[in-house]
């Protein structure tokens, strides 16, 4: 394990991680390909599933991969932008989704316990949120890199994947703001309901985020800059798990568009760096499906859900261990004694 | 419970089931949908989740559903059109497929035991495949309706949720004569490659297509005739099996192409008898997409699977698991004390 040795408070040790990462263990994916075409099934006949199974090994770096301790992490964290209205609920309902969190009475609570993966709930300062971004950098860069710092504690040795989302009253408002800076466009495009914002408050929304990439563009050549300027804490620490899950070989499972967001924060200074990443679903918050193009992803599956917290990553946990499950446990053609193709 | 009170052996005991088909339990859905406006979540932003709750109380007719009891079945039968070279495997692999379904080696297995159901294999006379549609009826009338009949007697009371599925080489060909059959189009349209038939030989699958529906056309205006013209024992029970879950209140979950094919004979027969079944997944079959649209039907997800054998459908299991905890579980905003939407 390539752990983190110590925790960082600047860029310049962000920058050093990331310089660090591993790449693909080509060996363990080659073992699981060869592995899945002696099982009993046409080639390839179960799609999408038999690819998990060869990313798990390419990423966890061994083969035959596991699945028996799944971590979802949740990261929490207040934005000052909230204050100008962009959100259908008060900034006090990430305080109390978090204590509802602990309680065990939220959706990914019961996600989780169906997929048995552990959750975790990292509260980050809510009752300090970063600065409205319309008029000031949301953080100072030693706060970023300690946020960034906080998350990468989420990845512990033997966790065998990392499901990762948050919460955060305003951050589709961060997450369009992060996405207009890093790829462009105009505000609206990459401006959803988030909660439910619609018609004239949508609109509103929309020049907040047009407002804070303007005040900031000069800066936000730096994808890190982008971050700390138009992030949070929670997408920090999201940033900061993902990079660390690459040093620890723990692949990554990303939920919707906050959390894709964040992450984006590194392809953009890395174009390798979410190799190790899949992206669960598709939110029905538009500009995630425009930001999963851009980053040449495909998500598992498209149910429309647009609720953040790792709902939709933890629920793709289930689907990872089916695809094990059938990698590991079918049959060859020869065990079984079943004929093979014809000619 | 309303079961089938004895097997039946005629079209016309067929069609007096159908008549007796129950609608939707409208009540019990408005209880679903009124518990999901109330969990601490924004409303709808759970998505298809949401719905898969709403389904299941409304094909159960209880609030709250239940997912205790899930069962997964595979039919298996053999097509005398195999003898015309239309699949990439010999036909004794259906029944080699068989043995490695009962002995634990197959996808099915693995899936079933992942997501915590009940796996039934039903060996449909495989030693006496049917007749080959290009020169004959696959079946008699009594024959089809004794398939038919052997499909019901999967369902028993207390089963929640039914997930079917097929094993039987040759059938992507009588499914895509099916479909010709039923929808029209031309029969390389609903002609794909199975098992995984390329080239010419798939041309001339689609050959063998065209000439099967010929032969047959003048008589099928009636689905039932379609279905014992150019299907199969394992697709006749699956239309029984569908039939029968209705008349239990089992919700259906659907597999792939030569499953969804075997369940259009009965939306043929009755635009409201899939109401109670969803599908599971688009199969990498082409034919499927294809189908789905003139049935109407959403699929849960798209993995680019093509393997049958209940697969895909087993697989949606877990994901209905995950609806109904989220439904039951979660909080409301009173009992957590999360402040609501703002104005």
């Amino acid at each position: 394990m390539n752990q983190p040795r110590k925790p960082v408070a600047s860029f310049a040790e962000i920058r050093a991680l990331l310089a660090e990462l591993p790449g693909p263990d080509l060996e363990s994916g080659t073992r699981a390909a060869t592995r899945e075409a002696t099982l009993t099934k046409p080639a390839g006949a179960l799609g999408r599933l038999e690819e998990l199974a060869g990313w798990l090994a390419t990423w966890q770096g061994r083969h035959p991969p596991q699945l028996d301790r799944p971590r979802t992490c949740v990261f929490a964290g207040n934005h000052g932008v909230a204050a100008r209205g962009v959100s259908a609920y008060p900034a006090e309902v990430t305080a109390q989704m978090v204590q509802n969190f602990l309680r065990g009475g939220a959706a990914v609570n019961q996600l989780c316990k169906t997929v048995d993966a552990d959750l975790r709930v990292y509260e980050m300062a809510l009752d300090r949120p970063t600065a409205d971004f319309t008029r000031a950098p949301a953080m100072s860069e030693e706060e970023c890199a300690r946020a960034m710092a906080y998350g990468m504690m989420a990845v512990e040795p033997g966790i065998d994947v990392l499901a990762l989302g948050e919460m955060g009253i305003a951050n589709t408002t961060a997450a369009a703001a992060i996405c207009l800076a890093l790829f462009g466009g105009e505000a609206a495009e990459w401006t959803g309901p988030g909660t439910g914002v619609a018609g004239a408050a949508l609109a509103r929304k929309a020049a907040v985020v047009a407002e804070g990439v303007a005040v900031h563009k000069s800066a936000c050549a730096d994808p890190l800059e982008t971050l700390r300027r138009l992030g949070g804490y929670e997408l920090a620490a999201i940033a900061g798990a993902v990079m660390a899950a690459r040093l620890a070989r723990t692949p990554v499972v990303l939920d919707g568009f906050a959390c894709t967001a964040a992450a984006a924060v590194l392809q953009a200074l890395d174009p390798r760096a979410l190799d190790h990443c899949i992206v669960a679903h598709v939110s029905a918050e538009p500009g995630h499906r425009r930001l999963l193009a851009r980053l040449g992803k495909t998500a598992l599956f498209d149910f429309g859900m647009r609720l953040g917290e790792a709902s939709g990553a933890t629920l793709a946990i289930g689907l990872l261990r089916a695809a094990l499950a059938c990698h590991t446990g079918m049959a060859t053609f020869a065990e079984a004694g079943v004929s093979g193709k014809e000619k």
